[in-house]
């Protein structure tokens, strides 16, 4: 409680959409640096206001490591553009370096964000593409989620007081039925209250946060975790 | 259709040879600082203009993280250095740290370029050595390709519109004839009208697009899948 | 002797609180680059000031690639927040960025940091979690610990003056109970004063060094050779 | 022949004491970000002058990742200190950051860079720790050397023409004997006439150049093929 208080201190708080425009630039780059959104892939979003809700997500296909505020769209519920608040400075989504007028648009997986964002009362949710969150996504299929637990790394995640937890990461199958996908993340996250993230079937990882903060934290925490379950499984099958 | 209309404004689209020859720099650092392009290894391409043709196309045996503008050589379809249109400020192809002049030179596998960009219509072409794509070049190389399917990023390929996608990589013999060998790519790429990109055994990667930023997006989206599969592979024998 | 005398030139010298700070920063970045912090994880602290102790230690829960000066406390032996002797420019512990007032908190485990400052007169104290380390303390925690020997980078230990030596890194159990771990760590350092550092089970790796340039030094140093025993690990099976 | 003449400009020239001192700092910077020289490890070396020969060596225990000028010496060929052609600026070795005068002191395998100098003709000598290099020079230890050969890589080494060639890459015990050591290396450079490089086991990789743009060169190059054959024999166990 004190801990979470200090928690969402930890990174730049940002109410102005400028503030949140230049947070998600910074993680976006962070991230694809690290090649957990390589090729374009992944989305990351951060809620504007509540009532409505204004939400500000990167646009499709657009570089992650080349990131600039014209690319992050301010859409409402109903993944439409709210243009008259386009981030950046007008006259709406032309990019500065373009020769002609570009116009951007939301992600398809902008619903499975809006999912989140009302059934958890997230303020950010981020997606990203690593090596490990697809290769366990796969290895793991079968028991459709994966156990993590005895690591001190799991501390990080809002309300976890101890090592001794025991994280469940749901395993979903991956669809393009974007609307189908959207209501089985909504059973998934009803199922399992606690969770912090979910994978997508040899797709990525979804995580989410009360802030920017706390959405990159535990991002950063599960990627980790996931990694070391691989790493581990390959070294420990070594020694016996 | 739309979305190809979205992808190629997701990079610094350049139409002068300024700004190609700035977005080859960018993308040459990056592609070095992950490993892909050490030890001068690699060439990066792009078309300046097709009738006739003049391609922009970094010289041989350059450091790729320290690409100066010079270093980027501007030929015809025969491979000669036009130096009328040489990068960078005049004069010619003086490197301003030098103090003596030096004559860089096109790479011999210019013509491996110039083929890719008549046959498959490409706007640019690059070129990468990565610890993944020369082991999986080895690897599969019994099979003449790799086969990937199932993985949500293969949507970043262009006119691929589901993880469904079964994308075959095709595996070339490599040899030093080079004029034998861009015959062999052309065979290649006529046999396999949908490849987004083929491998030289215990060499490399090539992968091209409408745009650099389309080749981008390609390249990346090509070494992460490899990277997953090889990784899997290792994986999953733990398990069984 | 001359050895040591030219080690504690290796790294900017700090004296000040300013410069201790911006040392404590510019290891933290470099760190989290590595992926040795992420997630808000880890602990890095510095001596002050030796009598009464005051620590220089970065706060609880705060982005290691983020670092700011405000987000490093000074406390006293008691693990106590000395405010006046708060780092950066006043006021207090207000970030620079907040719209609102931030109190950053001591971490738990800055008992273990004064521990270990008390118990080797250590300067500095850096705490990192990183996937081999984590790995390895689960791998070898059988053993109760992992002998490392026979390679040229030992000799950057403090006090080693071949590649023959044989380095102890002992494991201990992983804990929430601090004071009870304070005391563990204790005696473990009783019982191995030779030791450069220790692993706590699944949690990470603790090193210290008489100033932050002999700190970072050991933390690299056996971060890299516990990497090397695992891949090392994993390849001979390979070929037996 | 026209080729190597193309290498030699593939890197900033350098000719004044500067212009090296500054090379080398950028090669140390980026060799550490790899993981190439951790821990203080590693030694970097330009020749400033032929006859009377001077080199310029980093000094014994600095940081690769924040070297300065003033850590790099001036030697001659009996490795004494040549203190009035001390790098960067007046007065002498005294580090601008420091409260104190600082004595650098050159590496005691000073000895092997003058050695490979004399033997080879080289114009600059790089020494690094990899993971990969480290893990290798065991694992093959028992061959004393490592056969390279079909790679596309090769053909970055100075004077080879094709994929083709056959790189063996000797593998000597370590000491800390280092005129033992330097006497070692002399007949391995003797009975291996055409090695771009070796190992010292458990210990690290030497290789050269005729400057630092074609060492680096070197270096990168070996570095991925070590790389190359150690991921490749783990993963070719797999599919067996």
């Amino acid at each position: 409680m004190h801990k979470e208080w200090v928690w969402e201190q930890s990174f730049a708080m940002t109410e102005s959409v400028e503030e949140i425009v230049t947070d998600l630039a910074v993680i976006a780059r962070g991230f694809y640096a690290r090649g957990w959104l390589l090729g374009t892939s992944g989305n990351l979003s951060a809620v504007v206001r509540r009532d409505p809700l204004e939400l500000a997500i990167t646009a499709s296909g657009v570089d992650k490591g080349q990131l600039i505020p014209k690319q992050i769209l301010m859409i409402d519920e109903n993944t439409r553009v709210l243009s008259e608040h386009a981030a950046g400075d007008s006259p709406g989504f032309i990019r500065s370096s373009d020769k002609n007028h570009t116009v951007y648009k939301p992600s398809d997986e902008t619903l499975l964000h809006i999912r989140i964002v009302k059934e958890r009362g997230a303020g950010a949710v981020l997606h990203t593409h690593s090596l490990w969150n697809t290769i366990l996504s796969e290895v793991h299929a079968g028991e459709r989620g994966i156990q993590i637990e005895g690591y001190e790394m799991l501390k990080g995640l809002e309300g976890v007081r101890t090592h001794q937890h025991s994280e469940w990461v749901p395993i979903i199958e991956n669809s393009q039925d974007m609307p189908a996908l959207a209501d089985t993340v909504s059973s998934v996250l009803e199922r399992h209250p606690q969770a912090h993230g979910f994978l997508i079937k040899r797709h990525g990882l979804y995580s989410w946060g009360k802030d920017l903060a706390q959405a990159k934290r535990h991002i950063e925490i599960i990627e980790f975790l996931l990694e070391t379950l691989g790493q581990t499984a390959t070294l420990k099958s070594r020694r016996s």
